[in-house]
């Protein structure tokens, strides 16, 4: 079955070398959850309906609500293969892709007020994605949905699907009520190191219910400001896990920041450099410049790619954040902002081009090389 | 006297060629400042002390309590003259000083829950600032202190004493309640716009009093995580600014970003660029590239500096922020982290360190030349 669909893609792919794609979303609807909620919260849904603040309740955002204006996804929850047969046809046959990373939908449950309704919703959204996705399609991999108002309950979540092979990431948002790194979370990262897998901040709710407002200025008024400020709460967290000490003291943990960009780390890592050789004795645990910190620990993903608009400035900038070890293609699809694996980069040469599309997921994520397709020409 | 000061500091300064210094901080102690406040906050101070929050309560700092190790200031709030005096040996004069920009003190106000105290205290900073440092030098220039948690008394303060040629510009702290480019302040754009001063934002109080935490993630916990969010505070202005169509409203305004650091100006302004060219039917007001807002309406100063970390990159850095014409040096004299004009700038071709060092301050101020040493080779 697997074979079989493989090769069928290779067909008609429009890149004769396989890829891994570590942000594609699938879709979970709210009447497909249900039969794994709780009786307690069907309930509560039938009477109340579902207690979640909406992304969509406040900014605009692009596309068609999102997604691309030219995807017409059919929607039909009775059918289990429907977004799948769609999510197939559409983009891992089209692009080859050996690996397609589901990092849901579901974020929601990251702004709400009910922490033990949010764990409910955090384990049916786990549970359809194992059963509609990925005991169905082995290219696809999943991310663990986890309730982080509560490190405990999202230890026990990781615990409870964690040595499942197909999740291989913990997923957060990236809207949040304390930065990552703070001692609150550790139980998380106890139980990511536990079962070897990355946590991963998503963006996503960032200033909406519980989480704290957009920016340290307050709450921003337009979606591009948002879309900006979204890489500065990134940068919050990741300078939190540097100096927080969350490295020295689970030092196999590794982060991933999805879809805020790229281009702010180069500044970032540049003045917390700087800073830290004037002012380190104040964190003394950070043993190296922060800068060596987010080469090892951290890894981003591309999309939405963000390049220097002159060319001369491509490479000193991609050279500066380790693109060549750190960077992950992601495409976003469905999002109206997806990256055409084909179009969205420049040029790379070989190497640089392998490693962003293949190599450093598949190193981060522990996936096995299943087509012998390395070294083949790029399409 | 003036003529006799500048030429006394000619003969030991270690320029030859005077400068522009854009920050520069005097001491206005608050049993200085009593005086100048109405006689029921006189009262009300003896009895319940300054109900202002503390910029030192939250936050480590660097040197001794924020300022250089070897700063030995007398400290004698009775001799008007103490303060000033040790400013003209210790640095106006030293460094060759053309004018130097008094920036303040006295962002408590900034954070403040009570918006009429924190009035009578920005009256009373203008005053004694006006009285104690602007009549007794003509070297230095004044910033007017306001009230922001009201743009209406903002801008009967600005109205006060904006036309004193010794005030060049309006000052705020970074930390905010609202991203500045908000309806909610246009109040004081007006007035600025009316007495054509530049308005001001500088570091300061963050995450502090009524502001917002200093994160989209929430408070931080170190001082260097701390100084790293105040760029990305600085970054949600500059975006408000551009997306709230301020400077359409106010095409005269100008805005000064200072002590926030320089090199995140490049990746904002190239990820507003790409986004708008996608989204600008959201906001439709917004008629050019982000980035030639950034420009046209904003100032930068240079303290602290940052630079890339290898050479290569400087200049083009450099260039990326269009430091030629939006850069004004600034020392940030007595602070820990004091950039000495001598020492913290790399070679710079002589176009550029005479627009940095004097230029771009000197026409964003309107301060006349008073020296004829331009041209003059450097020390």
């Amino acid at each position: 079955m697997e074979t079989t669909q493989i090769k069928g893609s290779e067909s008609k792919s429009k890149l004769k070398r396989s890829i891994i794609d570590t942000d594609i979303h699938g879709r979970a609807p709210r009447e497909g959850m249900l039969k794994y909620m709780p009786r307690i919260y069907r309930e509560q849904i039938a009477t109340f309906g579902w207690r979640l603040p909406a992304q969509g309740g406040m900014f605009l955002n692009g596309g068609t609500n999102g997604s691309m204006q030219d995807v017409n996804i059919p929607e039909d929850s009775q059918n289990e293969d429907t977004y799948l047969d769609y999510l197939r046809k559409n983009h891992l046959d089209t692009y080859n892709i050996e690996y397609g990373i589901l990092t849901g939908g579901g974020y929601e449950v990251h702004a709400a007020v009910d922490t033990d309704f949010a764990a409910a919703v955090c384990s049916a959204h786990n549970d359809y994605y194992l059963e509609r996705y990925l005991s169905r399609e082995s290219r696809l991999k999943g991310s663990i949905l986890i309730p982080k108002q509560d490190p405990i309950l999202s230890a026990k979540e990781i615990d409870r699907v964690g040595s499942n092979p197909d999740m291989i990431q913990v997923v957060v948002s990236n809207g949040a009520q304390k930065p990552y790194g703070h001692r609150f979370y550790h139980p998380i990262y106890e139980a990511c190191v536990r079962h070897n897998l990355p946590f991963t901040i998503h963006v996503s709710m960032e200033g909406i219910g519980i989480n704290n407002p957009t920016t340290g200025a307050g709450h921003v008024t337009s979606y591009i400001e948002y879309r900006a400020a979204r890489a500065h709460i990134m940068a919050a967290h990741m300078a939190s896990f540097i100096f927080e000490g969350v490295f020295e003291k689970f030092p196999t943990l590794r982060v991933v920041m999805m879809e805020a960009g790229m281009l702010w780390i180069a500044p970032l890592i540049w003045r917390l450099d700087q800073d830290w050789k004037a002012l380190r004795h104040q964190t003394p645990w950070v043993k190296e410049p922060p800068s060596e910190y987010y080469r090892k620990f951290f890894r981003i993903t591309s999309q939405p790619l963000e390049l220097p608009p002159t060319t001369d400035m491509i490479k000193p900038m991609m050279n500066a954040i380790h693109c060549e070890t750190n960077l992950m293609f992601a495409s976003d699809f469905p999002h109206w902002d997806f990256d055409s694996p084909t179009h969205a980069f420049p040029k790379l040469e070989e190497n640089m081009w392998d490693r962003i599309f293949y190599q450093n997921a598949a190193e981060l994520y522990g996936l096995p090389q299943r087509k012998a397709s390395k070294g083949v020409a790029l399409a």
